[in-house]
């Protein structure tokens, strides 16, 4: 038997296993999807190119993949049986709790294990689709059917609005998109991991994921950013807002991660995005209450390395491409599904059942049950 | 920052944190719940008591607890829009897929971080109405309400089949739930307690861990196990069948574990359960099944520590009692239900993000893009 391991709380630095995928530098500040570094693939990069390497390993022969394009574009259309499912749900819910059970929908029995690459083209194609229709029917809209011209991101954005997307919000999605896409052993990819690990289908470990993904400290808290901008109203308020949060201890959303102790490299490119796409006034809102926060924060804890982490700016480029408040952590998860998938087919290549230990910390054994047993239940 | 750990594949003898729930001894073959071993927990404690004792740390003051039962009783009536969206899932899905999806239907958005024991009743409390709902509703008949004079186990049976269950049925049925209400750091209650590390909510949590239970080599096999026992046919045929399986390499279900390395206490238990419960012609025959496979099995691989498993005399109970096989798993996710209530409860009371690092060993990076970067998306 393998000697014990006891580990940091949190696996705070404990490494449970390698992967070809990406590598995230949290301390070069650096993240790179099979060798590229994501500062060389964003802005420009079709997300579809960033499927084709995140799953393949190298680039494809043309932007944007012809190959994922294409699977994309067939796996879009929904099996009638799914269809159904998905139109009986009652309208109305949190969108990222429908979202959670219309990918559960998609298990119908027909996915086993191990994961295929037509099964991950589905969740990739299919969850926008489920997504936005059930976003418009809570809304009392028309379901708007994909178009085969268009690629994954300017299909969300078509498929949300219903009206032809803006260029600008495509590109600025698509670099979005492109930068959430994977990120190392994160929580929800380590729960689909697991997933996997035990043989279940690729929806169940998606789902799995998805629900992890909820949590405002991994995926929720994008929407809080928007909030606190909010709440500031103008750039000139940002100190006193600042100020008074710390002075009562509440939180200023978008700063710190568990991994980088450096600048994110996603922030600084998300950063560039929301200039380019944003308005002005509302970037420099942005930046002056980062500018505030940053400080006030290095003040209170001098030599801490805490910086602007990836929700920050992304709150500000989703909210300038029309996605509602309640959408953006669901939105995430639809850019992280391309993550998911290569997640799911490296584990399934070598797998082994991940099934940790714990130390227990409780009453000693052989303490005796006061009264005698019964027939175990009335 | 912490120094790296490198681990095992598969967090093997790997400890990620310490509970105070439940103890599994390996290579003691013990399992123990808050100091109390189960062999003097079953037969004869109430689940009641069993998931008492888990969320409370003591026995109560009554066999079946007052506290649980009165819970319980109260949580099992659906609100109307639960029962409206769980009607509306169309009928006829594996039982395990459409139990994923009605538990993610329960989340409404009302649910949030920290978990509640108020939750965790509901949780344990609406799965098993929420499941046989949908079961008796694919088959065609109508729902039948819960039983204020009945406990979990005894409900859960008349639910499912709509009669008044067996007073032997609902013993042993009540035996296996109190063996699998809890099992340590095991693949679904890790994705769970990742799920709440996230802040993400308890259905969320529950969600994730529901869909990790699912695989084969967590909850996925006990039916694997009845399959195997049907091909064998008679227990005169069962040294030829373990000779034929092994000769063309496929499996035996129902023997190994990654933990126990001696005799699983709760396979010692379920043995007698089975015996009390069952067909004595269908226990013969497993018990020969039983002893060709495990003498065949250590004649290949010799000084191999492998023992009847948890799933294998647990698939005889589940079949004794007329859970379907296609109910086995659900059967063993809403037995765990209490397990999963305790974990999350205990890690939210002392809760870090549960973020592990992966050794990256893709290409180095510095590689470039083969063409110019575009506008991101035609």
């Amino acid at each position: 038997m393998a000697e014990s391991v006891t580990t940091a709380k949190g696996l705070a630095g404990v490494v449970v296993g390698s992967s070809r995928i990406s590598d995230v530098g949290g301390e070069t500040g650096t993240l790179v999807y099979r060798g590229f570094n994501v500062r060389e693939l964003v802005p420009g990069t079709p997300y579809e190119s960033i499927v084709h390497l995140l799953l393949f390993g190298d680039p494809p022969s043309e932007d944007p993949s012809r190959r994922i394009s294409e699977a994309l574009a067939a796996a879009r259309t929904l099996p009638p049986a799914l269809a159904e499912a998905a139109d009986a749900l009652p309208a109305g819910k949190p969108p990222l709790e429908a979202m959670r059970t219309l990918l559960s929908m998609m298990g119908d029995g027909t996915y086993g294990y191990p994961p295929t690459l037509e099964q991950g083209y589905e969740l990739i194609a299919r969850l926008p689709v489920l997504l936005t229709r059930y976003l418009r029917r809570s809304r009392g809209e028309d379901p708007i059917d994909s178009r085969p011209g268009l690629g994954q991101v300017a299909n969300y954005l078509a498929m949300l609005h219903g009206t032809d997307p803006d260029p600008a919000h495509v590109r600025a999605l698509t670099g979005y998109f492109d930068l959430l896409a994977d990120h190392g052993m994160n929580p929800s990819t380590f729960a689909l991991t697991i997933g996997i690990s035990t043989q279940t289908d690729l929806i169940s470990a998606a789902t799995a994921a998805l629900s992890v993904l909820k949590g405002p400290l991994h995926g929720g808290a994008p929407s809080l950013v928007v909030q606190m901008l909010d709440a500031v109203g103008t750039a000139d308020r940002a100190e006193t807002y600042v100020a008074e949060q710390l002075e009562h201890r509440r939180l200023l959303y978008g700063f710190g991660h568990r991994v980088y102790k450096v600048e994110d490299p996603r922030a600084v490119l998300l950063h560039q995005l929301a200039r380019d796409v944003a308005d002005p006034a509302r970037v420099h809102l942005a930046e002056a209450v980062e500018r505030c926060a940053l400080e006030a924060l290095h003040r209170a804890r001098p030599g801490a390395r805490i910086y602007t982490n990836v929700e920050y700016y992304s709150a500000v480029v989703l909210e300038a491409v029309g996605i509602p408040r309640d959408c953006m952590t669901p939105t995430f998860a639809l850019a992280r599904t391309a993550g998911w998938v290569a997640h799911a087919l490296e584990q399934a290549a070598d797998n082994r059942v991940i099934r940790p230990d714990v130390r227990y910390e409780g009453p000693g054994s052989g303490r005796t049950w006061p009264r005698p047993r019964g027939a175990g239940e009335p």
